[in-house]
């Protein structure tokens, strides 16, 4: 089937859904009262992202699995002309991409509330439960939770970028998802560490969207005052990340 | 050799008890008294389900590699003609699917509870014996059990549906197995919280036959009041599996 | 270069005292005083002896990495005609394979002590330093211990034998030792409670003779008692690996 | 595009500053005060670790990635009459590889300090602080301490390059870089119980002079009188796994 814009707009939103659903279901998995995985530590979590990357990759290959904002903006500032074949870069298409993505990201967000609705309803901690649906820090701190954002950002979208370099791994099939897991899970264990690693602002803004609007007994803010460090350093992370690729990657290819 | 009804029968019980060999192992090493792996932890779990999953799809290529009624009916509603080449969608293929997956089940469980028999009877809490064979849920409520299985089933036989979409990964020999492998952790680690991820009918309704009639030192009840939800929420989440794939595969793809 | 039975026997012994290396490694690592990875739970010793078959199974791929006398005796049983192209499966052979997997045991497990020698020092618990050396049961039961481990091996190699229906991972050149690592690790996290699934007469066998001549500091008894548990165990589980997959791998392929 | 010794500087000092950047990363992760991933455990280490191997590879494929001084040597001496197609082994190219390995080093240190300054600043534990830099000793004992780290090194260089024997892995595009990544974390879990694996001398030795020179907030001593141990070991270790490996690789190829 040919891919148009119709075809990208249901790829990334089905495909940052399960991202979401399987990445904010691991957090709630690990914080909220009476669950089998509580406290179940920070590899848990780490894989549990990874692998929810590695699922919405495998239900979004139409759309070249973005399932981000900041990996959308690194193939513009790579100088990439067309996304996917046939669908070129420009005002129209990215918009397309985005706003799946965020409407992905509520879906799946919403899908995590109603998986542990009983578990968000005994348990007592506030922050636990935002928590499920967006990143907060280790130590606030705007300027520097920051620019930990767009450290971590710009390590996925360049070492995602350098996938192409390699050859196409879709000649792996299913396995052709592996290694953005793989380096996700990596970026969690060593740099999720300050600010729980959004990396990606459909990722952190549209589940923070939900927690404002779902009746989540006992909740507390949404903390709306933190919400644009996990927008802007993913950015700003991957919009470098595209410009480096372009003076590095021909330079190493 | 040609693939017949025996086949099936054969290579999915064979697959099966591999399944809940290694997956009713994984609990009972955490649970267990004087087990090695006691408190390992979650993250434990859910390697031991997936690469239970691994290994048991390893030895049942020739029938597909169900092992787990949900899928099976997901295939049915994706409008599938055949199971595998050769053998067509219809009653008696489905009945020889079931059954053969309702046997394995058993067979893993009672092999499970000879490799652990000393452990068995050294350990006191009649819930966590149940639990090496059947699911239970952290927090009791029917229609949210429920309708947890169901999600996390979705996933399942939707990601695994979607591997079509991408090429047979048999090109990958063993490591084929893999991708629906790194799925299921990804479900233990993200979904598994409230329910404990039967996921799987077979894989639930058979270890609890297997507990009620054992003679297992101390056991309690077999909590038959439970055991329609994780039969019930993974038929509905792969039925509505399948048909999802109907309209959305054939768009992505 | 033509493989001979020198062949075998170098690619047998290097092989296997990597395994017992780095699987002996992390015993020592997660129950030695003072050492990095100590109390590091039952995944990490998963992980390192799977990722020990891994890197074992690389530096052996002339002699078909075995690495294990029920590995051979499996094969033997399956009816295989050769070991590798060129090595009939014979006495001799036989012998060189089962001579060569206790040399590198003996070699690895020394390697172990030496990398760890401090902490042999440091440690007080006899019992410790004998488990980085060989298995141990959590409930001494010998008829039960004897059938966790013939269920264990059973497994393992029911399902290497199995790797060949679906075609040679040697295509996917050093991953091809993956999935064989990836069901030791099951194996570990499903089955290693009871025993400790030595799983390989070689790998307990070996080291317990070393730790009985080696000068460790403060060690204990090296429990000849149970040595014959983890020998035979093994050899029949693989034994009747070898006899089922003759009886069911054909039908399923 | 030619690769030159400008390709190799680049491609080097890139892919070791990102093996530097999650390495240091993971260990800033557990060990400092208030992060995510604080008290995660070895087996989150070995993760980081492995995959900061798996990412740096990725982006390093020009120079044949080899991101450590004990690699560029047990290359040379397994004979080796070039690095990369087009790349001679001698001085000059010797000089290229161990200045970018260096000079990447240390940027990737200069990185997780940025990622995490908050967290420095909140530390109270100087030894924790030089952690994130440099490895240290569970025991000291200069000895015993230069033989782990040969013993691990010589692991990491005769497995790598004995996936040469295997045939390219570069035909599983961005998936080649995931055995050596495996192999990492084999030597984490197994041989980094004694001195938390260097296994690299630039790892080792390009942070610790970050750790020396930054203005870390309550920073204690670099210790220099260790420093010589995970330079001297792992070259030391590289060189045998390079001269073992002309006796042992072609035999058994």
């Amino acid at each position: 089937m040919d891919v148009n814009l119709g075809t990208i707009f249901l790829s990334e939103t089905v495909g940052t859904a399960m991202l979401l659903l399987l990445g904010g279901g691991v957090v709630a998995n690990v914080v909220l009262a009476k669950s089998k995985g509580f406290d179940g530590g920070w590899l848990l979590i780490n894989f549990g992202w990874g692998l929810a990357v590695f699922s919405g990759v495998i239900v979004s290959y139409a759309s070249g699995a973005h399932l981000n904002p900041a990996v959308t903006v690194g193939i513009i500032t790579s100088g990439a002309e067309e996304f996917v074949p046939g669908i070129p870069v420009d005002f129209l298409s990215t918009i397309v991409y985005l706003a799946a993505q965020m409407l992905g990201a509520i879906i799946g967000a919403v899908l995590v509330f109603l998986a542990y609705k009983k578990h968000f309803d005994e348990t007592e901690d506030a922050g636990a439960k935002l928590g499920v649906f967006s990143t907060g820090p280790g130590i606030r701190s705007y300027g520097w939770n920051f620019l930990t954002e767009v450290i971590g950002t710009f390590v996925l979208v360049f070492v995602v970028l350098g996938f192409g370099r390699n050859g196409d791994a879709a000649g792996l099939a299913s396995l052709g998802a592996l290694p953005v897991a793989l380096v996700v899970i990596a970026i969690g264990a060593s740099l999720g560490g300050p600010t729980g690693y959004a990396i990606n602002p459909a990722r952190d803004l549209g589940p923070r969207i939900v927690h404002a609007l779902l009746p989540i007994k006992g909740k507390g803010t949404s903390d709306w005052s933190y919400a644009w460090v996990p927008v802007a350093g993913p950015l700003v992370g991957g919009a470098i990340a595209g410009l480096a690729s372009q003076v590095l990657l021909p330079v190493l290819t």
